[in-house]
């Protein structure tokens, strides 16, 4: 073939390796925030919506002081008109003198914001439903009285000297147009911030850059963003919003939320430090994330998904021969994440049928034993051999390691007979040892 | 303020409604594919690199025929030089004569494709490292000996007359004129797909789309990806690949695969629907996802996930007053997927603080009692009281509407006594009828 190819510099240091991405944040992108980014954490609100959440004070005011301690920029709180104790549970942690700002959420009423404004919150979310579907079936107002009821309750915020951020609710099933005019129309009157919302999960990537990117040239203030998880692109549509302009996202502790919730603090964390790992440790405390997801897993009853970004029980396991070998050689061949970055650590599962001999050959090591490459390679054929037939924990691999080492230096006398039961599956050396038609057969 | 609204139709039908979106699948790309793509099916063979993963031969036919049975249009294998069982196990699933293409994954080399070609396969892919962490750390060849390696096997499978995929490994860090150069290489032999493989979890979407962009003007044949979910981007990439015009995703069940896994069928199945449900349902049999990811599950031992898309426990369950309320007149309101669609129900969650009277309302007629939009008010503010000390269940609920509707007829002598202890809390309407300040405290 008649191309030359040239392949780049191969000069890496493993340490700066991690974040090597010919793509990088995007070039062109003079608007992202992928490095300057806040974070509002509302597992105190929309995390009191989710199904299994009930949270005492006590359980409140923990999570709180963890999320506070963790480093988020804001906490946002239930709605003190909600319930009596949801008012006296907002008060309380107003009172806590955190260092993260304190927020509550409430509906776009005067009789919401009179409550609000004495509960000594730091600032106030104002949201409203501006889709066809909720004017039409939630509130039943049209766009006019959206805007005039926006108008008076900001100014009265205003009056207050707290911040206020307005917000649409279904932002993207509302129409264009009528976003932009209320969101021009609250910038004017200056709100802190404004927010974009996808309510019900609908929105991608894309439109969630080209609306981010359009408002953009639309408002002088800030732009927050939420997003629900049903289609599972939550986190994705948080940071393509980072990249097109927006500055905060909304997250919760583990996504909890309405339904099957919102973007999750910890998988927040993992998209960002591949972006920009400098900004994020600098600000926040990962290693701190495992206690927090397992403080409020307890919390709501539910157990950390299997396959959670950072914290899932197998996030930084190896398995595949092929990947063992190069996370041996260079742990930024497979790994986008460093574990140490979370307190966690990395494992490399070789006892497994899909393991390689280099997998083995470092456990042989770890087991201070002495094998040629030859070796490891025939006493690999063993282990994959055997977990062919079941299941393997690390108890087997070191027994066949150890039974080979053994064998090398003092040869033992094998039994001459076996039990006739068939198909027999074998669970020993000497068993494995036997003609293999003997021992089993398939279809 | 000056400007005028003009809030835009607001005639909606319920059936029609759910996808509405005025941005919609993007009209401006001529190339998308979120209407048109196959699904290649990798939970026996990237499923199996996930640490709980031990398939039995019997398992791994379950599986592959429920997968079959749903609508997948390819199945792939691990490669059959793994391990002996995994040989037989390949040739055992080619001769079940399924409707889906069943393929196998193999290194690039001759000796892996002699094997995999005598196994049955409808097609083999082909994979080879070509980032510089990748080409240094594990197999250490150059491009030129990529590209000769790729030649001869894809002109070796190609001879067999069965299909060929070459795909990179970690193509997202590799040199974006290696993987053009390489690609146009093997489309010029011609091949039927070629791959992008995000390895490691570090793509984002835009740098997706632009990369399938790109690529699309370099070859002639079909895209396919692969996505890891380590920074839980892997759903919102595959949707963004198929919009820039990959034809292909590889998915596998619950996601399952290395570390914390790909792009799960099920949440990218919520994704396409969102974007175009008649497609996917005229495909795929959505209504039978709980039961595959239930079997996958088992077979290695983990939950389904509670914030897991469509199948979570949660994933239609409403809360909040605000949305019971709007649910409850459309639920296109608060839903972008439709519970029937899955053979699954939504839920209205109405026994907790943040519940509303027009959801308690409902539960008062489905008790068939009945009260005024008033006296629901009243009951639902008891409610809320009891819900602010302690987590109710629908019992509770259902005993406090009953008793306030018995209290409407026949009044009741109320205790005049009550236990000293303090702070007390109240577990019946009568001590919630105590003036509050006798009844308990917070800070």
């Amino acid at each position: 073939m008649s191309e030359e190819f040239k392949p780049i510099s191969e000069n890496i240091s493993a340490s700066s390796s991690i974040q090597v991405n010919p793509y990088g944040p995007h070039p062109g992108d003079f608007l992202s925030n992928v490095g300057n980014f806040q974070l509002i954490e509302s597992t105190l609100r929309e995390g009191e919506q989710f199904a299994n959440a009930f949270f005492s004070t006590e359980t409140k005011i923990e999570i709180a002081k963890a999320l506070d301690d963790f480093g988020v920029d804001y906490i946002e709180l239930t709605s003190p008109v909600a319930s009596e104790q949801s008012r006296r549970d907002c008060e309380a942690i107003c009172k806590l003198g955190l260092k993260a700002k304190i927020l509550t959420h409430i509906r776009c009423h005067m009789d919401d914001a009179r409550v609000a404004v004495e509960t000594g919150v730091d600032g106030v979310d104002v949201v409203i439903g501006t889709s066809q579907f909720l004017r039409k079936f939630s509130h039943g107002k049209d766009m006019n009285y959206i805007a005039q009821s926006a108008i008076e309750v900001i100014e009265f915020v205003k009056s207050k000297g707290i911040e206020i951020r307005f917000s649409s609710e279904d932002s993207f099933r509302s129409d264009l147009v009528d976003l932009l005019n209320i969101y021009r129309t609250v910038d004017k009157i200056g709100v802190n911030r404004v927010g974009i919302a996808d309510t019900v999960g609908c929105a991608n990537p894309r439109q969630v850059y080209e609306l981010v990117r359009t408002l953009k040239s639309v408002v002088n203030c800030d732009i927050e963003c939420h997003f629900h998880n049903d289609t599972g692109c939550a986190i994705a549509n948080a940071y393509t919003a980072l990249e097109g302009g927006a500055r905060l996202i909304d997250v919760s502790v583990l996504g909890i939320g309405e339904r099957n919730g919102i973007t999750p603090l910890g998988g927040l964390m993992a998209r960002m430090i591949a972006a920009d790992r400098d900004y994020v440790l600098s600000k926040y405390k990962v290693h701190k994330l495992r206690d927090i997801e397992n403080l409020v897993a307890e919390a709501v009853q539910v157990n950390i998904p299997f396959n959670n970004p950072i914290t899932g029980f197998c996030a930084f396991t190896h398995k595949a021969g092929i990947h063992a070998k190069a996370i041996l050689a260079n742990p930024s061949t497979y790994e986008i994440l460093s574990p140490a970055d979370f307190g966690l650590t990395r494992y490399i599962h070789f006892a497994n049928r899909l393991t390689g001999w280099n997998a083995i050959k470092s456990r042989v090591d770890q087991l201070n034993l002495h094998l040629t490459d030859e070796q490891c390679k025939e006493v690999t054929n063993k282990i994959k051999k055997l977990g062919d037939v079941r299941q393997l924990n690390i108890d087997d691999v070191d027994s066949i390691i150890k039974d080979f080492h053994a064998d090398l230096t003092t040869p033992r006398v094998r039994p001459t007979t076996h039990d006739q039961g068939l198909p027999k599956i074998p669970h020993t050396l000497e068993e494995l040892d036997e003609p293999e038609e003997k021992r089993t057969k398939t279809n």
